[in-house]
Order: C-alpha cells, then structure tokens, then sequence
C-alpha cells in the first residue's frame, strides 16, 4: 500500500458554540469538494477531546447519535481527498494525540515539502510514526520541543516547516490556526453569534450562515481561546503566493478567497480566453461544472451562444463495473452525455479549465464529435500545465503532464480537436488582477517558490 | 408504513447479449434521474430467471461479483423514485413470480389508476398481495387469465389497465415491452450489435454504445423472443397523452423522447418565456440544474446576460443533521448556494421549473436576495401546477399545490418576488410544438386524459 | 440458485403482551437451534400488521429501535435453517400477504409432501408464487377458499395439506395455531401473566418465564383472539407419529417435547447403549454437545469415567480459510480439539448422536487416534440413518446416507474405528417408552407414516 | 471514553510459512477465547509491513481477499478481550510503527504495571501517544534507545518493563519471540514443517496440526529470522510466578501449558473439592463450560451422578433487548436454562470456577431452585477471590469482589445456596502440584509478585 505524500484537504473549526460538532458537520459538507477520501471530527469540552474519523464521504460517515457523542463547545473537522490506492484511515484527520503538555489534534491542508527530512531526524531522535502522512511530523515537532508553552512551541515547529499548509490545531482549551508565511492555501476567520470559525473556503461560513470577518494572514496564527481571539505572527512578511490553480479549478466558484470571489475570477479568465482566441463557432459549451463559469465569460466575450452540451450525471458511482471492449470512452461516459440533435452538424467549442494527461480530452473530444459536431474547438482556462504541484494539489508526474513534453499542436492532434487554445500565463494573471507576483502559478511556469536546494524532490514513502 | 400508489420510475432491458446484466446495471445507471429509492435486476439464462433488488442507488446496490450471479443473455432492469415514508424493498421492482406459464418477471414506469379496483376483484378470486405496489394486479391478471398463450394473456391484462404505464415483461426466453395507448410515459427502443434493447430514455442508449430505433408506440407489445423482434398492437389508435411535464423537469436534457430532444424544447421553454415576460434585468440565472435550459433559453430571447448565480452542491447527503434554529433556509442552502459578490447590486431573473408548495421557491428569493439582489424575478418554465398527476409524477395532493389555491399575484408574495411570471399553456404548447393536443397537460389544465368516473380518485393502501 | 423444499424450523407467538415483539424476540432466540439461516417477526396492533424479516441469526437481525416498530400486543415470529445454497430472504417467514378477508402472516415448521401438487393446481387456477417455501401454498388456499371464515378456510386448507406442520397463523386480531394430525413437529402452549403464547419448544417459554400449560394437540387448531383461547378439532385423532429424532438430536435438552424432557430421553438412550455394546475402555467421551447426555447416561451404565475429551470451540465463525493440503480434517479441527495428554495411551468411546455421510466420524476418529488413543470405539445413541426425512428434518439423499448402502462393519471401517455401535430400534424405543408406535422413525427404517401413492417423492424447485 | 489498562489477550506469529496470514487468521480463530473484543494480523513480506485490524470476532474480520493482501511468509496476531466501554480500534493490536531501523509491529498479553510512568518519562523527553494501551510505551523506549541494534534495543526496553507480557515483535525480516522473567503469561514455540510457530497456547498449534516444542521461557527472547531460531537470555532467572487462574478458567482445557494439560489439572482441583467438601447430594452439575471438568472430578470424587443439568445456548448475541421488569435473572437466563424435570426434587451440587460480584452465582441458584432442586450446593474450584489481578485478568476493583469483604458465610447467604465450599489455597496448590511456588496466586491471597513500591497502583488513562 503506497500513500501519495501530498493531498487536497479541507479543514473547519469552531470556537464557541454550543454546537460546535454538527456546525462542523455542515462546515465540512460544505467544503466535500475539497476531499472525498475520508473525514474526521475532533471535538472538546474543555476537559478532553472526543475524536471521530471514518473513510468516505461526510454525510455517510456522521449521523446524529455520532454527532452526540462528540462533545463540548469547541471542535475542528477535516476533508481529504481520494487518491488512487494508498487511502487508508490511519491517515485521515484530524491526527490527535497525547503528549506532554496534553492532547492536541491537528487538521492540515497543504504539503510540506521537507516532511520526509523532518521525519527522518525525528526517528533519529527516537520518534514514531503511525502513519504516511506529512502532518505527523508537526505534532512530533511540538511534542519533542522544549519551550514551555505550546504556542511557543507550534511557533518554533511552523519555523522548520516548508511547504504550503492552512492548519488548525485543538487543544483541551483552545483552537490554533496557522498559514504557511507564501499563504498558498487559502483559510478565513468568520464568526457565527459569539463563536469564532476557521474554514478552508467561505462556502462553509455561507452554509451554516456565519459572517466572514477577513483571512487568517499569511505567516499568521489565530489563537481562539477563552480570552478571545489572539494574532500572533511567527514569521516576517514575504510576498504571498497564493495557489492560482484554486481560482482556476479547485476553490467552488461561490467562495471568496485571496481577496476575490472565485465566480468573477473565472468569468476573467474566459474574457480573457475571448481576447486571446477568436475561434468561429456555433456553440459555446463546458465540461461541467469546473469548466461553465469560463465558458460564460467566452461565450459572452466571443458573442457565441453558451450551451449546456453536455450533460452531467448527478449520480456517478464510486465503483461501477466496466465492460469489456464493448464500449468506448466508457469513464467520461459514466459522467458525461452529450447533447445530440442540438450539436449536430454545428461548430462547437468545448470550455475546460485544464488539461492534464490528455486523455479525458480526447475522449470527449471523440465523444462531441460523435454526437455530430462539425468542428470541434478545445479552449483552456489555464496555460499548459507543465510542471506538478508541491504543496497541495494532486498532479501526476511531469513526464505524465502531456503539456511537459508535447507542444500545443501535438496535443492538439492527440486530444483530435480541430484547435486548441490554451490561456497565456499574462492573460492568466491579467485575469487573477496580479502582475505576476502575489501567486504561485508553478504548474504553468515551473517557479517555485520555495527554493530547491531547500528541499528535495518529494520522494514517496510506504507504511504497512 | 404507508407508500404511495404511484411512483416515478426508470426501465430498461436488453435481449440477446452476452453481457445483459452488465449492460442492464449501466443502463439503470444512466435512468438513475428517474428513480433513487430501490433498484433491481432479473436476467436469464433461458432455462430460468436470476433476481437481484436492493434499496438505494444502483452504484451502490450492485457490484461485480453480484452481477456475475445474473447470468444468461437476458435481462430488464428497473430504478424507483424515493418518496418519503413507506419505502420498502418489499416494493422494489422488477417484480418476479412463478405462475402456471412459468416465470415471469414485470418492470413498471407509470401507474395505474384501476389498481384498486381491480386488486379487490383480484382478491374476491382468491389472489394474494405480497406488495402495495399497483404492478402486483397485472401479474395476477396474467396469471388468472384462461387465455393458453402469454402473449394473449398480456394483451388481455393490458385491455384491462387504466393509467400509464411503460413496461417490461421478462419470461425465461423473452422480453416483452408494452406502452399505454395514450404513450404517457416514454419507451424507446435500441440495438446494440445484435442485440435489442428497451428503456425509458436515450440516455441508458447512449451510455451503453446503442443506437437508438424508434420509440415503443402506444398500445404496441413489442415481443423480443428468439425469433427477432415482433411488433402487436393490443390497443385501437387513439391520440396520444404525452406527458409534458417529462419536457419540463423529468427527463434527462440529452434524451430524445417523443420525437424531440429534450434540450431544444427547453431552449423553446425559455425562448417562449422571454417573449411573455419582459423583465428588466441585469442577469438571468437558474435554478440548478432543472431550470438551467429554459434559463438560458430566456436569457438569450432577452439579451440579458446569463450567469451560474446559484452553485450547486455536488455532494447531498441523503440524511443530515439539522441544526436548531440557528440557521434559516437550512434545506436549500445544504444544496445551492448563491455567488455572492457577483449578485450584489444586481436586479436578477431566477428561471425554475416549477412551484410546487411554494417553500424552496421563497427560501431561493430569500437566499438570492441576502446575497445582494436589488431585485429577484422569478420566471417559471411551466404554466401554474395546480392539479396533481395520476399518471407517475410523484406531485402532493392538490391542497399542497400553492397555485390551485392561490393567485399568481399571492403566490408572488408568498415567495417574496418582486415579480413573478409562468409560462402560458399556450407558450408551453408553443414551446413543445403541438397544438394542444398529443400531450396530457392535466397538472396545469386539470384537463386528465382517462375520465374520472372510470376510476375512483387513487386511495393509498398499507401493507404490513 | 436452488432451495431446499424441506427444512428445520422454530415457530413462536404470543397474544395479549404489551411487549409482544420483545418477548418474540426473546422466544426465537431461545429456538435458535432449530434454524440459523434466517428470522422474522410479524406483529399486529389489532388494527395492520407490521413486519421484518432478514439473513442471519435473530440477535444480528434485531435491535431495540427496530422491535419498537413493530407494534401491537399480538406477534408471530419464526427462525429457518441454514441448508447450503438456496438461501434468499424471500424464504424467510412469517410469510405475509394481503388477501380478500385482510392480511395474513403464517409462520410453520415442518415440511408439506405435496406442495408441488396443491402449488401445481394453484397455479392452474392463477395463483402465483413469489418464494419457493412449501408455506406459501397453505396461503393460496386460503385465499381461494370460498368459505366465509377465516377458521372454516384455514380447516378446510388443512385438509388438504400432507406432511407435517406445526403453524402459527397471525391476523389483524388473533392468532391460530394448528399442528399436523401425526403431531409430527412438537409445538406447545403456554401462559405468561394474561398472554398466551405458543412455541415450538419449551426452552421459549422459559427464558420469558412463562408457564407451560399442555402440547398444542396433533388435528387441532388454537385460536387466540378477544374471546380468549378456543380450540377446534380439525382432523380425527389418528395414532401420533412424533418426530423420534427430535429426541435423539434436534430439540434442546432441556425442552419438554411429546410429554417428555429430552434430557431424560437421551439419558435413557445412554442405558440402552451401555445394556446393548459390552465395550471394555478407559474413558468415554461425546461429540459435544449434541452427544454428551447419552454418553453420560451410557458411561453411566458401562461404569466407565466420563470425560470432556473434546473441547468444542464457541467461535466458530460462519465462514472461514481453509488452507491449502496443509492440514487434514479441517472442518471438524476448527470446531473440535482433543485433549492429548489425557486421551494418550487410552481405550475411548466416543459417543455420537448419528452417522450421515460417514465423512466427519472418519475425521474425529483420526482426530482422537492422532492424541494417542490407542483404541477408539464408536457408540451411536440411535439406529443406522437409511433413509431421508421428508418431514422438516434436513438429511441428505439416501444415496449419501452410508449406512443406506453399507453394513455396520463396513461403516467402522469406512471410519476406521476398532469398533463400532449403533442402538437398535427396539433400544430406541424403550428409551422413548414406546413400543413401537406414537413415533415416527422412517429415517431408521423407512416406515414413513405417509402413504406414498399420497405424495410423490419430494421434488425440488427453483425459483430465480 | 475511557479504557482499562489491563485486558486478556492472545498472541500468534509465524515465520517462514507461505500460508503465514492464513495460519495466523487460524491461530488466532483458536485462542478466541483469550480476547473477543477486537482482533488483528500484521504481516511482512520481508521487505515490508502489511496489515490489518477491526473491532469484532476473528471469523468477522477476516475473509480470504483481505488475507490475500497480508502478504509474505512472516506474520504476527492478537486477539484482545471485550472490557465494557473503552473499546475503539485504535487500541487493537498489534500496534505497527515506522521509526529510526524500520517498521516494527507488536503483540501483547499481559500489563504493564508500570506503563504509566514510563508513558510520563516518554512524554517529557517528546514522545506522542495514539492510543490508551500500556503497549505503545514499549514501542517508544525502543525507538528511543540510544543503541544500535534492535535486539539490544528490545532487550534494553524488556529491563524497563515491570508486569506480565508475552510479547511478539515483528520486523521486515524478523519475529521476536519475549516472555516475563516472571513467566505470568504463557506463550509455547511450535514447528509447522520448516516454520517456526509462536501462541500464547498449544490449541493454536493444534488447529493448525503445528508441533509444540518448548515453552519460551520467562526472562527469553526467542528471535525467528533467517537463521533460525535464536535463543537470548535478557534476564536473570528468578523463582516463577506463572498465572495460577489460566489453569482454573482463562485457557482452554484442551491446551498443555506451563508443563501441564489443562484438562488434567482441573480434574485435580475437582479431586481437591471432593476431599474437603462432603456434600451429600443427588447430582453433581456444573455451570458449562468453564466448571464442567472441575464438576467431573467432584463427581468422581464424590461418587455422586454428574449432569448437564444447565444447558448452554450457543447463540448468546453481543446485543439484546432487556425486557422490562417482566423477567428475572434475565443475563443468566439467555445464556443458560436448566433441565428442569431431572432437576426436580433433587439435592444438587453446582460447580462453578469462581464467585466475582456474587450476583450471577446468586441468580443462577435461584434458577437452579425454581427448576425444583430440593437443595442447591455451590462448590467453587478456587479459593474466595479476594484481590484483583494486575497482570493482564480482567477483573473488577476490590470492592466489588464480594468475597473480599465477606465471610464464605455471608457469601453463601448472599447467593442463596444451602451450602457453600471454596477450595482451600493449599489445594489448589496440590492440584496444580506446586508447593505455593512457581504460582502467581495473587487474586486469591493478595501475594503480589512485584513489589507494591516498584509500581503505583494502576491509574486509567483516557485518550479521545
């Protein structure tokens, strides 16, 4: 069993409130897009905590009586997304433990990309690790430190963190939150009556009608405890580096993170795409839902009409069975129907917001044509993705990008579109309001922002 | 544990294919918009039939090794609508028995409104009532027949049925697919290689790779044996009742059901719309994804631009937690929520389906209007619901229905719009190209195709 | 899939208890012997029946909250044997229908000869078959009686049942009880406070404290209703022919069945043993546990000690591994061990209820002989198995009865034992204390108390 | 939640056998009875760790495609008991870690008295914790050892530890065999063709048709790699104290453990009881299964009659509904009903292995004289259990050991028998043919083998 160092996550905590389980039940399911591996609440009453966390989706783990048994007024919950093989619910979170200054869990978004280094002097030291995951590291940290308080110590832990991480730690008393000095993963502060809540996205404080008061600051820790919530910066001010990748794909489009709402960014981007790419067409359509709200903003940008051509099944399975041979294209099948009579015989451009090994494209490409388009036009809400993502964000290999190896024409001919158009990296960045700095866009330009001969290459590791 | 009489449902069959059971699980899969509550497959072998029917949705009922125990060439499938209370697997179709011919299983999309009717005649006889599904009375009529053939027998029960119905009998060596004369609900059939296949929509075609034939006509069997395909008309022509509301909401957008793509008519739903309501506005948005067509449609015919206003939840639990009090409009935020920053300000068009009780329509202009709204219009796709439907629509009783009791004008107020327009019948005759006729458009004209004092009103019955 | 026509059973039911379903509970678990496969409870409020019915043993299958949906002071419930394949929950009883005079749910243990006659004529007149359990005709003739009440029908279907039952019948607002008119199956009543109950054995009584009043008499039916308890003759007192082998192996011992405690018969049987074979040897020892009783009443009789040379084990587990060549007579290991070092170097018998197919006496042999036993010695407490039970006793063919086609020498060494006894029938008789009547014992010696120009020889059926 | 530091336990390993996991899953399936609670296999392929552990029985856990995936020829198992509340998987065993030299897994029976201190000491130099068992300090003072090899390591750890333990560590390419200098717990070295067997009894080796060899014995490592097997003293020898109650109750009588046949000894302890308690009576029975071989050499002993006059029910559910008020003794009654017919009148001497809290031998004596038993006679093959066990016997505090505050009078009033006989502490020396050394008799005297000032008493710890 091999588990992917880095992962797509999602936390949520409260402070507070009577309700501070099933709140973070909502919070949760509100930010399931984030993670659909496994979930898991770590709940206080103020004495000890009380710790839930299960493989799959949120409301098929908790159920009310559940909810009950996770007491007190103060909780944080966590989303982590499925990777193929490797998923087990030893590496779910919240990670809770005991340790010398009393129990504490932590719920992590982000990558850390010296967790191997950190892990391997810590064994050194006479550590050990019950999981694959890079966020065990930062609990060892703060348990084998020798500063007295714990906000000392999480401060001195985070100093030899590097990577990208929005993270929450619970105590018996108390909620931390933490994000990396780059901010490359978003995390707001919001409150809900007299509670305060930390959430990866708005869309949580959205759902369960809490008021966004401003993001948890890049290099910053929010201390929320019985005194209040306390700032504390643990490192000097640097230019952020905010992932763009969440404005192109990952963020849902009714949240607003970095400063934006994530629905206008991806309208800029398909104003943007309309500029750079005049296609004559008939029809304007997405992959749905991630590649709809660029399309909107090329459709209107190029004077097309925008068509749901294709239709999303609401109800794709986790496991299905795949027959042989018989049918073509089967996994975008499952997802993906197009609309017949109306392509028929027209010009079509497909809206997506990026493409990744190629094939998914191609499939549907085949898939539009098939359906009788007349010419079937690729546009791409993101610039070639050449290079994987360190710090939070599934991406294969490079030699799996098909971008890293094969330029514009040639996966356009692989993916059998009549053109393709990706966005420029200015245009990308016009779109974000940025003049390149402020954002990583690592994927698309191989800078990154954290230095090399900082880190190694991630490398892989197993356990049991 | 009370169930209703009548239920949405989905159906499908395939005959003379190595891999019928596979292709059947795929196929509910793609009919799964029809039907959430139960699933079930029987196949055979030709030598004898082989069951399978669970609650819940199909990716989750069936797995690989379960459909390997379906075996032989031939088998039909059913998918049923979840209705609250009185679920049951005991009601799970298809429904399967013995009888004197032999085995016969029976898959049912509609509803019978003589059910209770002739279950009492049926139980003066001697029958027995294992269900409370109104399908249980067509197999006892087969089976009580004194006709020799099945195909006669079928042709006998089928005279005596009022109501809708679309449905698949199997028997260890045969399929037989047989529709109301009105043609209420639709039924299509396909070919995949050599083999035949029979469904309630395209889309379970297009999933599989089959290419679409015809659809089954009304008051036709179609007999799918050894010996080919073999059409018998049971019934006189008379005009068809097509359901409309199948255009309106039920139907997938990509299916192509009594002779049109649904898409188009919805595009004309909205195209009508625009002409009948002349709202001043700065964007069109829909209600996800059911209104999504028609607004589009609308936003074209009034040049007002269109956006994703409302994002859509992808991962609806089907149990949650409710929490007290502290949040208002708690159902439909947990699915849709509104982008924020992108509404303010502005005077928006929200185009839905329908109004039913009218409550999901005032927590949206609610929703809609605490995200900034300056103004919420809402534009409906269909003519005011004000009768509910008998033949396989799952609508409340008509006091439930806020339109047959209240003006367009009240209705307005009750959901707190600031203007609110339907769709004439007429607009909606327009839209789906008839004249009024051809189409049973009796939950908006009460005008029911099948005369009431040939059926009693539909009584609900219990069953241990 | 193919099920057995004839298996094991328990009945239980109540009438008048406020805790109808607990104590139905409570019953069937104290009849969990007599069938593993499957349970179910149908109870009535005296105004609808309510019903659940599942796989695997009774404490699996319910829970607190789901007993508390079934309603109403009345109950039946019913637990079924595990035979290998054939299992399906639509053989699970109580079986429950609706018919013309309300809805019945019937609950029986035991095996009707001419099913497939009475089902072949049912379905000739239009009945048709929903499980392939032998219960489901007495239904059908119910239903198509054309008496006016429930009890003339339910005599009259009795009539023309053939084989044994011990039944329990539940309506809307009794209870009626009928056993076969040889009293094949045992079946008693009894009291708890106000309550009537009725049970298959009287170990259910017992765990509810209730009090054991007489047997349910063979040809008569108990009705248990407001008027209290009324009993009807429906049959003409014939000699009984009780189930022998209910005494040697199948009932409880501690149950009081045909007027008589099990415990004392197998004592009896033990005595007749140690009067019939002279064996000399160190110890005796019982396949626990159904052997132990005679082996103690036969270590009794020869004055040889008596030891628990076999430990049974309590976790054996429905399924398991079983590794490949690598261990010999797995089967019997899992559930048996020998206790070495007290068994070496000794003269045992190993006393057995009986011998089927020979197979496990050959591995427990060799299990014993492997501890250093240096003579193993085969007391049997009832005469060779020649022929099957048609009459609810899961045996198999006469084909795999070995002692239908081999002497009794050939059977030692078939199981390789140094000697080998059987009881004869006439020492299974003064054990039972009959001479030879009152008692079927067809399995021993073919005399099958029904005709067979009556019945065919039991066919099988399948239905998907 | 809260769990206890002590609990029963079985361990498995085997090194260099193909089939190791399956061997284990049958391993452990035979030392069930030591630990129901929860239940796990870590395997190694010699490169690395594969595993897996739940909650539930050995037979539920485990299935033929999950054992598909422990791969290798190594593997190690346990079983751990059912205390009431506290359970959770996270403290299942074995307990696998990565650290400084590699993966290590470990399996435990016994308790550490002095987990709570060391988990202190670990705490303050750093160390995390996951889980609530005393297990997981072991882990950590070897990963924290200062020296190279793990032999040393595990040797150095092995000196820190004060209590019972029958350990198994396994690495990539090892099983390391330890047991207490004390010997508490048992633990035997077996062969199986060319592999080497580890199990805390012989019943393993049987099942598995595995060849005992030697105990490993106290104060030894045994190491299993591939050289062979390695024997390492880590401590000075010192006078035994092997657990005296696994020969009256924990292990299976069937299994020969420190030097002895179960079986062999408990007829012993039944001899001992015949000599000091002359009860006249008619029957000798035991309560099943634990009392049945002391109850046969009582009755031997005494020449009185021994009966089965309790009957066990080999379906006791995990869960059950209480009735409410309506029944008595009702724990007792699920588990065990008396023959009552045989019983009547009679003078009756139960045997049981011990008296706890008093209130089941109290309800069992009532249920004994309500089946009509003239005189009920208790006899106890153990002395008055008078001081809880801290070394691995679940049992409750002193207080609520009944015979630690009350005379063997009180007691026998308590439970309402007509006499009652303990054996005296010198006879169950005799029977287990000791001269009061060799023996852990602490329950019985309050001798403690570990000094009371080289450990607390044992505290509770919870964990989330």
């Amino acid at each position: 069993m091999q588990d992917k160092f880095h992962d797509h996550c999602g936390v949520f905590g409260i402070f507070g409130h009577a309700e501070a389980a099933n709140l973070t039940y909502l919070g949760l399911h509100a930010l399931q897009h984030r993670g659909q591996e496994s979930a898991g609440i770590v709940s206080s009453d103020r004495d000890r905590l009380y710790s839930h966390k299960a493989m799959g989706l949120v409301s098929d783990i908790f159920d009310a009586p559940l909810l009950a048994t996770l007491k007190g007024d103060i909780a944080i919950g966590h989303v982590r997304y499925s990777t193929t093989g490797g998923s087990h619910v030893r590496n779910a979170q919240p990670f809770a433990v005991d340790f010398s200054l009393g129990s504490i869990a932590l719920a992590h978004n982000g990558n850390l990309v010296n967790a191997m280094d950190l892990r391997y002097s810590l064994e050194q030291r006479g550590s050990i690790f019950q999981s694959s995951m890079d966020t065990e590291v930062v609990v060892h940290l703060i348990a084998t430190s020798r500063l007295p308080s714990l906000v000392d110590r999480i401060r001195e832990a985070l100093g030899l963190l590097k990577g990208s991480y929005s993270m929450l730690f619970l105590t018996e008393k108390s909620i931390i939150a933490a994000r990396d000095p780059l901010g490359i993963r978003p995390m707001c502060l919001g409150r809900i009556k007299n509670a305060w809540v930390v959430a990866s996205e708005t869309t949580a404080l959205d759902l369960i009608e809490g008021e966004y008061v401003r993001d948890v600051q890049p290099g910053e820790m929010v201390i929320l405890d019985e005194k209040g919530m306390q700032s504390v910066r643990f490192a000097d001010p640097v230019p952020h580096r905010h992932c763009i990748f969440e404005f192109i794909y990952f963020a849902r489009p009714d949240s607003f993170i970095f400063g934006q709402e994530v629905y206008g960014v991806r309208k800029a981007l398909g104003h943007e795409l309309a500029r750079e790419h005049c296609v004559e067409a008939d029809m304007v359509m997405s992959v749905p839902d991630s590649g709809t709200v660029a399309a909107l903003g090329f459709a209107e940008g190029r004077r097309i009409p925008f068509e749901m051509g294709l239709i999303r099944s609401h109800y794709v399975g986790r496991t299905f069975i795949e027959p042989q041979q018989h049918i073509r294209h089967f996994g975008v099948k499952l997802k993906l129907n197009p609309v017949r009579k109306f392509i028929d015989g027209k010009r079509v451009v497909v809206v997506d917001d990026s493409i990744v090994r190629g094939t998914t494209s191609r499939k549907l490409v085949k898939m539009v044509r098939a359906a009788g388009a007349r010419e079937v036009h690729v546009i791409i809400s993101s610039p070639p993705t050449v290079c994987p993502c360190f710090y939070g964000i599934d991406t294969p290999t490079r030699q799996e990008l098909i971008a890293s190896s094969h330029s514009i024409d040639e996966v356009r001919k692989y993916i059998t579109a009549d053109s393709l158009g990706y966005l420029s990296v200015e245009g990308l960045h016009r779109a974000v309001g940025s003049n390149g700095n402020g954002f990583c866009d690592a994927c698309f330009t191989g800078n990154y922002p954290i230095k090399f001969d900082d880190h190694p290459y991630p490398r892989q590791m197993h356990l049991f």
